[in-house]
């Protein structure tokens, strides 16, 4: 041992302490040489402590020390006393030690960047060398707070008697959804273990077998072409519960999500949280996961369409389609080129355009308003509440389209608007409900489940599913933070004759269904309790609890978009001794 | 909702809740049907509680449940009352419900076997049909108990200040001990992630990170050829501390392990376990994990074997190697066929034979009695400590393989004597410390490190690095229960000049190992502080609390030894597409 172990950390020395003899162990925040004072800030992850060594006193101790720079590993032993010149911006900052002994641990080079919350290096310097990336306060207590969350959730789970069983990860391939990850089998060669897109048929059998209410944290895996904000692996917590409705599952999740956020941030959230069915939220925000904190809801103007003298409406709600309006307060000051992007934006979400109109000081203006006469545009704009200085947008269409692009753009309008900034309501818990179960796959040209084949229908619905199977609603429903989907669920089919015609449905025979789920409709035979579920997407929750928008804040090794991990440089070659071992080879 | 809900589990009715109405849901258990009285035995995953239908009474409902048959799922309401004939064997024995309304939520086909503890069927078929063999209480309950187990130990971690943090699964491969699984990448197509064998590399930037103390219970990967206690996926509970020697993980450890026995068990363990070298371990019970439930502890009679007659044993003394003596007390008896596969066990271990004698009534007798003069043997007995009545086997040759020999010997004769239903420490803890730093591969015809090559050297050995290597002790300790390794650890080389001296010696090249490594040298570079850790099997953990020897047991959807999945019938072919995508093909 070529140090003195601590004996107290470097976040919890106070006033009180004053007087004490401590042994420190930590890192060099920073150094200040003064000539014969020196003052070093010792940082560990608990807090920065201020170290003062006067070279008058200790002159051999101050020559060891005097190469001693930034990220070196100190451990110093001294007495706790006030300081001359508190700094009350840490908790430790009325105090320091005043050094009698200390020593060198390790050295360090000088960084690639510095140790500082405040970092403006670019992300793939500070993912390359994520361990000092990681040394950075603002995303240690990030991880920090990801790992209270982890251990308040199964403090909530196993109180309610839920069991933690773990599922595994080396499973059998089932495309249908995202694409798989695959594993080579070298002991079966030719053959392929896939790792999980979610444990969704591990959780259901455990109910077959009985274990009532299962809960796990865990890895799962999808191999998707990657956004921003998603990783190739996540992690889910993943839920269970047999014997139960739908409410029941939803009221559980919320006592959960009430108990996490008294737990890590004090905040005290009432339980019933709203309900919004899925098209009502289509309608009304354009979207089914819509940030409800703030306002700017769309409206439905069809009606008005159907006799209006612009031709574009009035062809629209001939055909069927639907004309919908988002109002803007006070955004008439829009600029041209502003309103060219809003309609770049609309045409990413299929919009062949974007009428528009602006009232000010009474007057009507904008793109269409040439088309209109005077009265019909001051029906119009009443109908969409429209006040002076008011600017409205329109998306005319098939029904989810125009509901897509009013959402995409009310979204738009709220960031330039800054109203997130001005809420009153920090936390917007929502849940949508009623879903459809099926969704038409075009290309495919047959029925795909919208969440997965499992779900099972409303009961007030089953009638249509010979006759209208784009109707049915499933028992299904997402719980939404802040715009984010936080978790989703849905009550599963416990019958296997409906879990075989859902399987007809979507055009998947009774030999492929048997090939790929035979051991679930087998299961489902032996006597099935009713079940269902929830997973939440616990690296998203980390996010909303942490006050970030970046998903690689709360992952301690994340990959970047194109999948690689730029510390460890995986993924990577290997030697073809290895592939051969596989019996694999690269295609040419 | 075709059901009514419970408002009791099954394994809850007490005499106190006499006159209660309840309803209970969950499986028939057992239906025994007297005519106008019908038994059924309603299971959840609490217990059992028996429930009474009187025909006589309410012959609507009867017919309704004449079908009823076992695995049945129903929801039963009724008043809780004594039982005339009390079931003193399960909790609730002393009640029954006497049912007022009942219906069946669903039906079950006859199951493949009964849903009881002790089954005979073959394993083959109950992993086919988990989910119903997951129905047994006896399983049901060891993995409620790893599910326990998952929880004290997070509790205990947390209060000792360790944070969870999740390290990836898609990582490098880094091929150094056993087999990668390798996954390939589609969007970087000719690369591979693989599946990690352990978060090793993780954990210690962790420190390097300054996240001081770290805990993670996580799936690791080898992709070995699998022994009967093996699983191609397994669970670790994952420890790392910064600034800590040995002994600190060791107490660490010693504290949490009292923890699970006392919450789980309810059995205090001392701390201060036992620790033995390396060497004393493998000179007395010729295994680095020995079982000391029971003694028979092995001699060193080379001393003796110098001046012997006997030439094989005189030549061994000659030749620099050991001649060990294993007595195994009242064994005289033991006939000439378990001798035999005595031998044969002794040979599998690279015996070239069994050498023994047998002393019965003072005489000597044994495979080379005739080659000792009786002074000589009497001599040879005294120094084994052999009484009237012993067997005593001898082991001749190399060290290590002397031992070895004698150690397994010395398992097969306490399974024997059966030692271990008669010992009076059912829980035998025990240190290994002071490992060897390096074994020599003769295949390679180098240096390998026998833990991995981040483990650090003793201080004190230091000098020996270049020359002797292979005498180097290394800061690593196994902590053994019941003969099984529970746990692994050592403390870690934080300087990086000691890391790279430590690969050359394993005839790493600085390019490889920079290649390989080289984001761990250069962390080592920027102020690594001492760091230490280890890892328990967390399967076999469970194995040891739920007292069986089968690890299939505490895992809820196993593996065969072939790696199979019988129930989802894993690895399975996959679509060329899918290879394709991924941009690999199988070799001819």
């Amino acid at each position: 041992m070529n140090f003195r172990k601590r004996t107290a950390h470097c976040g919890e020395l106070r006033p009180s302490d004053a007087g004490r003899t401590v042994v420190l162990n930590g890192w060099v925040n920073a150094r200040r040489d003064y000539g014969s004072i020196v003052f070093i800030d010792l940082r560990d992850r608990e807090g920065v402590t201020q170290v003062v060594l006067d070279a008058t006193d200790n002159p051999e101790l101050a020559a060891n020390l005097k190469d001693v720079r930034s990220e070196w590993v100190l451990w110093v032993e001294g007495a706790v006393r006030m300081r001359e010149n508190p700094n009350p911006k840490i908790p430790t900052g009325l105090v320091e030690i005043v050094v009698r002994d200390a020593g060198v641990i390790n050295r360090s080079e000088v960084p690639p960047f510095e140790i500082v919350d405040d970092l403006q290096t670019n992300e793939e310097l500070r993912l390359q060398y994520r361990y000092l990336d990681l040394r950075r306060p603002t995303i240690q207590q990030k991880l920090l707070m990801r790992s209270r969350l982890a251990s308040v959730t199964r403090e909530y789970f196993s109180a309610e008697g839920f069991a933690e069983v773990e599922t595994p990860v080396l499973t059998r391939s089932t495309p249908e959804g995202a694409r798989d990850y695959l594993v080579p089998s070298r002991v079966n060669k030719g053959r392929f273990y896939a790792l999980p897109q979610s444990p969704q048929l591990f959780k259901q059998l455990l109910m077959v077998s009985g274990f009532d209410r299962y809960m796990q944290i865990v890895k799962v895996f999808r191999d998707e072409d990657l956004r921003a904000d998603r990783q190739p692996e996540f992690t889910q917590i993943d839920i269970e519960m047999s014997f139960v409705e739908q409410s029941d599952i939803m009221a559980m999740t919320e006592r959960y999500v009430q108990h996490v956020w008294k737990r890590l941030l004090d905040i005290d959230l009432d339980l019933g949280f709203r309900q919004v069915t899925f098209a009502d939220a289509m309608n009304t925000y354009g979207s089914d996961k819509p940030d409800l904190r703030y306002g700017l809801p769309i409206v439905d103007v069809t009606d008005y369409a159907a006799s209006s003298s612009f031709v574009v409406f009035k062809s629209a709600a001939d055909a069927g389609h639907v004309v919908k309006a988002l109002r803007i307060p006070d955004a008439a000051s829009f600029s041209r080129k502003q309103i060219d992007e809003l309609t770049d934006l609309a045409k990413t979400h299929g919009a062949g355009g974007l009428p528009y109109l602006k009232l000010v000081q009474g007057e009507v203006s904008g793109s269409f308003s040439k088309n209109l006469p005077p009265d019909e545009a001051t029906t119009l704009l009443s109908a969409c509440s429209a006040a002076d200085g008011d600017l409205v947008l329109f998306a005319v269409g098939e029904w989810e389209r125009a509901c897509t692009i009013l959402g995409a753009l009310r979204i738009e309008a709220a960031r330039r608007l800054d109203l997130v900034s001005k809420t009153t309501t920090p936390y917007s818990m929502l849940w949508i409900t009623e879903f459809p179960l099926l969704e038409h796959d075009p290309e495919e040209q047959r029925w795909v489940a919208r969440h997965h084949p499992f779900t099972s229908p409303m009961t007030e619905d089953l009638h249509l599913l010979e006759s209208n199977p784009g109707a049915i609603r499933a028992r299904a429903y997402d719980l939404v933070m802040n715009g984010y989907e936080a978790a989703g669920g849905s009550v599963r089919i416990h019958d296997s004759t409906v879990q075989q015609r859902m399987f007809d449905l979507i055009g998947m025979s009774v030999e492929e269904a048997n090939a790929k789920f035979g051991f679930l409709l087998k299961a489902l035979k032996y006597g099935a309790p009713p079940h269902g579920g929830i997973a939440f997407g616990f690296d998203r929750l980390a996010m909303v609890l942490a006050g970030t928008n970046n998903i690689r804040d709360v992952i301690a090794f994340p990959k970047t978009t194109s999948g690689l991990s730029l510390m460890d440089g995986c993924p990577s070659d290997v030697d073809d001794k290895q592939l051969a071992e596989l019996g694999i080879a690269l295609r040419q």
